[in-house]
């Protein structure tokens, strides 16, 4: 096989490094010239090869959703990592400890629950460090700004297998802004909720806290983060339609492709390409319908997916297409895809220069 | 660990043994009965060891997707093959080329491109036996009833390279039926169109032409398709919401269950589980709304998947959730579930049974 993109069998997932390296240190620098630490989420892409350019380019660290995902962090000798999840039941408890002792980890907490069973793994000498979930309006997870913040830190306080380093969130609101200033007034909005549970954490007698929120529209708005300690967004490395639709990334900036061909044109107007639902995924697009971007053919459509099929209409007057015809496509949700495969191609110049172990696939336990 | 399945690690997937032997051995007697040939899609689950369950009652053959799915099949032994995908590029010609001599290998065809390129690595000896695809109006992939038909059939009759075997057909518009009479009359349809494309194979000399079709909603109606010679269906061995949806199944007929905790609850009413799209994927059901039906719930909707959260709403009035409670979910589509796995528990009587590898994770090459 020569190392041309175009001779990969289909389909196959990308990745322009120029483009992801780009990605990478647009972010790390806006972090670093607003005094935030960066601790990208690294659900996006899952692998080990990626996280240490992150952590290369300057992240303080990393995070996970799941504990099977910081597993294989850690195995792999990456030692900062915060478990944003509430970790719950005895499994994964024994897991978490076992963790604890051997990697710089932090974990998020919200429920009582939860706590009582950190506190039982927690010791004085190595205690469970938490970061106190508030809800900033998604409704996802997290305590209730406000009162009920207060005194679900302070009952935590008291555990001594427990140390409370800050307070946490997330944004998913965000994604539904329909401009940039509204973008900048959710970064806004989230900064100063956690400044103020900063505060709060103060008042109960926490040193230094941390507080840890973003995601990646923020990073477009992070003079508006000033004063947060962290940030953690996984996306800004790929970029995808969401980001387009967003405006928080331009075509240029997306790194992940999901290369296709053409394999049948049963209709005039009407192809199917390599690449279904078990490769694109059904996540959708804020604004643009159908299943993903096709590169340089914006009047072709992604209008269906079957598992193995995606079903393209066009205008077969105005567009040519042929059997065996490559195309790229950019995803609607980027954090998706690489989950699906056990590699993903680097590329650069259109040449395979890695193929990119996905190290934590499937690690969603 | 117990082997109770409350005690796996969420979220996993779980298949009820005896239910999916139950679907497994109503779909083999059905066919049976109407006399056609049941050749199981393996999409659905990707294991040996569920292809093997399904060939010992009696299925003829498989179906897979794509050739890679073919190349681990055979590695386990199984060795008749129905890839019913159009095979594309010097790449998985070569691929083939390879299997066709080791297997009884059929592949479908609708263009003159892959006609050539399947001639290119048939030889007389070892022909690539193909089923021409027809398309029965979904219009995915298949040349066109009649006279497109013929006349492609008969260009591929001249080439050496390659052996008609019959005629083949998806019809996806069976899933948007309404009632068991329009499901009843998609088969009758499909039937009749197969039916006659195999007297017009014949009238050209092809001896004794395969007609392949079906799928799981028309395994209630296989009185419509007597006189077809094999069916495909896949998704029958679990079923899902799609399949309660559509009437060709029943709660008690559902053998995949994504077992999940609830993690956190932010407000009354809101609860967050942890299986999301990385879980359950973002497909949906034709009529069920939200992102699959939580067993003995009703009342409690899944209303938004993030890549790790389930989002739950209900009445806080009528239903109490706690941290740390198990749920069962029937997913909206069962054949994406699998594929995200490597493992998935085999249980019985609420205990497990059995590990059951996913051998064809992730194959879509």
């Amino acid at each position: 096989m020569s190392n041309h993109i175009y001779d990969i069998p289909s389909p196959a997932v990308i990745i322009d490094l120029d483009v992801a390296e780009r990605n990478i240190y647009r972010v790390t620098n806006a972090a670093k010239k607003e005094g935030i630490n960066l601790r990208p989420h690294i659900k996006t892409h899952k692998s080990v090869y990626l996280t240490k350019k992150l952590l290369e380019a300057g992240a303080k660290g990393i995070t996970v959703a799941k504990i099977s995902e910081a597993e294989v962090m850690i195995e792999n000798g990456i030692d900062n990592i915060l478990i944003a999840y509430p970790v719950l039941g005895k499994e994964k408890w024994e897991r978490l400890r076992k963790l604890n002792r051997i990697a710089q980890i932090m974990t998020t907490v919200d429920s009582m629950e939860i706590a009582n069973g950190l506190n039982e793994i927690g010791t004085k000498d190595y205690p469970i460090n938490v970061l106190i979930e508030v809800d900033s309006g998604t409704h996802r997870c997290g305590v209730q700004p406000g009162n009920d913040f207060i005194k679900f830190a302070l009952k935590v306080k008291e555990m001594e297998g427990i140390k409370i380093r800050g307070v946490f969130t997330y944004n998913g609101l965000i994604y539904g802004s329909k401009s940039l200033d509204e973008i900048k007034s959710h970064a806004e909005a989230e900064a100063n909720l956690l400044k103020k549970c900063v505060e709060q954490l103060k008042d109960i007698g926490i040193e230094e806290p941390i507080s840890s929120g973003g995601n990646t529209p923020i990073t477009i708005a992070l003079d508006k983060m000033k004063g947060v300690t962290e940030i953690r967004p996984g996306n800004f490395i790929f970029n995808d339609v969401t980001g387009l639709d967003l405006g928080v990334a331009e075509e240029k900036d997306c790194a992940i492709r999901i290369l296709a061909r053409v394999v049948s044109i049963p209709l005039p107007g009407h192809a199917a390409i390599d690449a279904g639902s078990k490769t694109l995924t059904s996540d959708t697009a804020a604004r643009s319908p159908g299943f993903g971007y096709i590169v340089g053919m914006p009047d072709v459509k992604i209008v269906k997916l079957n598992e193995e099929h995606g079903l393209l209409k066009y205008d077969p007057d105005k567009r040519k297409l042929s059997i065996g015809q490559v195309i790229e496509i950019i995803p609607n949700h980027a954090c998706v895809i690489p989950n699906l495969c056990d590699f993903i191609y680097g590329v650069r110049n259109g040449k395979i220069e890695k193929e990119i172990k996905i190290d934590a696939r499937g690690k969603n336990y």
